[in-house]
């Protein structure tokens, strides 16, 4: 008899070797889900492929016709090669590489013809070495410039063809007139085919790093928008009104919980875009000099206050979530100030969005602002002296960081506001009358210790100390 | 008389041209200063620049000599290019690089003489025709798959190169063996190249991404602790004992407290070092399969902490540090904490960079939480009444932000642990007794009111209840 050890192996071999067809398939099932997803995604990068083949093909092709490939010989494949290497996804990306790639071939083959022709001077046995040590300092000198912060941000790619190009030229064994007319010839062809790589990403379906940037900006503003929203309904547990099936809302508002991870790791691809933009020439709404440093600071904040909404994040997860009581104090205002700073991010985003400027979002940071004023008043008061500390942590911790949120809104606001004076942002001329009646109601289970009227009162009260508030008050804000 | 306005103009047009040697000398001075600094930062850059130079002279030279010539003719050029465009910085992106490169150029140059021959069957009229279509489809192909993540992580190069390859051979003019010998002229000139990269690389003073991850691993643990140490310092005004210079201790405690910012953007330095990593063979400690991913999640783990720190700092800088009195009162607590996960960061940053296992950590988490539960129970007491809330909140928060890092410090402990087992970090023979006195005193305003006893009394305490502490209480923390 066979022991189960055994029995089990020869079905775990058995077994495998039957599922095999099943798990090609599901690969196969699985590249074409991904494919489908990213097309659908984002339809551009469909367009760029097609671009790409386009772009190659028809280099390609003159490059195989005989007379361009007499006028340059072999120096035309390196046509072919600039569009494959130079072609992009942003036109920023191409025209940063294909720049890079002439001017460098340019500085490199004017050197390289130099170095060669003094290495020829000097003898058949002195040459090699001269040769040798001129590629050894340059290649050197330029590995180590590589690593200058600048230089790497945006001369990368040009000090690597640099070295290329420095490197071919000097060594090739030709005669003198044969290396400046090779230098000639490739800097030709790099540049036919670099022109041709940045007119079809022009002009062809282009994709600007600059609108990315400008979008991508704005975007971040709205999933910030959308976490408080989704945080607040989460964490004092209220439901959308008139909202009829449930687990849409709630698998929604875990996307928005979500979202912020987004926001927290976007230093990278901010950095890599804005470069991208300055490469980019004026289009569409965009001047050539458009002030790119303001969305960068506009997205180092929202990183400020995505990292606040991490903390807030893991309060939600947390089985400890203080006092009842206290909650449903602090309920109404806390819910407030956050909808406040919402909907300010909210308007912030569309505001850069649609580039026009609107008043109403300073109005909602305004309120916000009143709010945690009335929020430290009713912390300072003292109906909290039967309650133990240990309770109020959670809560107080919340509030302090939805605070804090509120000061990075504020921030956003003010640097929103220098980008649309100084972009001429157009002015909307209607303006849109607040609404003092949120879309939420409230199904805690102390709802009855806070009637609406109180909300109604609070109204009231911020639309009255928003006259008052002053701009000395600000320092006084966490 | 001339108006104020135009002399100042012309002092400004005058003063910049007298300023001009000023500014290129300056200019000059800058870009030296930058070079010394890169260079005493890490000598190791210096280093690799002169390997590059060397691999490029030394492969041109082969280039340039007649008989490698009279072999390979000019494909011998793909030699030298190889050689400048696969050579990274460390060792694991230039095997990637040159890996991705000789596969690619295999696969395609298959492919591309396959596609030459079906086109040169089809005869003259249809054979462009064909070529057209193979490079377009195939070039638009690579080109999507480029888009998906785990393609653009590892194989991008290798992709770009596919097309590159492909396009280049199917065009090629040629009669097909012609062809043939060109793509094995040019897969074998590659390998040259790519060989010596990868030879140089590894065997001369060679710098590996996996090396390079484990230690900065290590660093950011240790960034982290210093971060805590120079807070409570600061947040506390406590000074170092023995400390004559108060302005270096100063200068390096700012240091420290900006060290937090390296950690928060570390995420996407971190994936390009494991993604380099996994290219690389075994290497002194390190096996081919070490377990990189529990770095990742180490680094994960970091970076949590720096978002908290990122909100300590801002309380740092706020003017509201809340009332003295409970200030006083939780000092010793949260100062004792911090300091536990302090030690218990540095341990384990230690522990990592020697690879050894140490006990010691494991007992100043275990403080750490015994510490949480105090300050606990010290919040529930009913002492607190008499204050109102808003002063408590600066400094509630506070003590949860330090709290938060004591749960996270725990999770890299766990994952440090978890490493430790899998890679058999030596066990440290001799264990540290531990030091029951700090090396610190407090100039604290408060300090009568909060006698030493109290601290022995505490470390007493912590004692005692280490050994009540379960793996059940391990859910309370918050």
């Amino acid at each position: 008899m066979a022991s189960p050890n055994t029995n089990q192996e020869k079905e775990g071999v058995v077994g495998r070797v039957l599922a095999l067809p099943k798990v090609v398939k599901e690969k196969v099932l699985g590249i074409s889900r991904l494919t489908k997803e990213i097309a659908q995604d984002d339809p551009r990068k469909v367009i760029h492929s097609v671009k790409v083949g386009l772009s190659i093909s028809m280099v390609s092709l003159f490059y195989y016709y005989q007379p361009l490939y007499e006028n340059f010989g072999l120096s035309a494949m390196w046509a072919v090669m600039t569009v494959v290497v130079v072609f992009e996804y942003t036109v920023g990306a191409t025209l940063g590489k294909g720049l890079n790639r002439t001017i460098a071939t340019f500085g490199a083959g004017a050197l390289g013809v130099g170095a060669h022709h003094l290495a020829s001077l000097s003898g058949a046995t002195a040459e090699p070495i001269l040769i040798g040590a001129f590629v050894f300092v340059l290649a050197a000198i330029a590995s180590f410039i590589r690593f200058f912060p600048k230089v790497k941000a945006r001369y990368d790619y040009g000090m690597l063809i640099f070295i290329l190009t420095f490197s071919l030229i000097s060594v090739s064994g030709f005669r003198d007139d044969e290396v400046l007319e090779m230098a000639h010839k490739r800097l030709s062809t790099i540049i036919i085919g670099g022109s041709a790589c940045g007119m079809i990403s022009i002009f062809v379906c282009p994709v600007w790093a600059g609108e990315e940037f400008h979008y991508s900006t704005a975007n971040k503003l709205e999933i910030l928008s959308n976490f408080l929203e989704a945080f607040v309904r989460e964490y004092f547990k209220i439901s959308k009104e008139g909202e009829s099936e449930d687990n849409i809302g709630d698998s929604k508002d875990k996307a928005y919980l979500e979202g912020y991870k987004k926001v927290i790791n976007s230093k990278s691809s901010d950095d890599s875009l804005v470069n991208f933009a300055r490469w980019e020439p004026g289009h569409g709404k965009f001047k050539f000099r458009h002030p790119w440093d303001l969305y960068l600071q506009i997205g180092a904040f929202s990183r400020q206050c995505a990292y606040r909404m991490e903390a807030l994040n893991a309060h939600l997860s947390s089985d400890i979530q203080g006092s009842l009581e206290i909650h449903c104090t602090i309920q109404e205002l806390c819910l407030e100030m956050s909808l406040e700073s919402s909907k300010a991010l909210k308007e912030l985003g569309s505001s850069i969005k649609t580039m026009t400027r609107s008043s109403s979002s300073n109005r909602h940071v305004a309120n916000a602002k009143v709010i945690v004023k009335s929020l430290k008043s009713l912390f300072q008061s003292s109906s909290w002296n039967e309650t133990d500390l240990l309770s109020l942590i959670p809560v107080v911790t919340v509030a302090s960081l939805l605070i804090d949120i509120v000061e990075f809104t504020e921030k956003i606001a003010d640097s929103v506001n220098d980008l649309s004076t100084l972009t001429h942002f157009r002015i909307e001329d209607i303006d849109k009358s607040p609404k003092p009646k949120p879309s939420q109601s409230s199904n805690c289970e102390c709802i009855e210790s806070s009637p609406k009227t109180d909300s109604l009162q609070l109204v009231i009260l911020v639309e009255e100390s928003m006259l008052a508030l002053s701009e000395s008050e600000k320092s006084n804000i966490v």
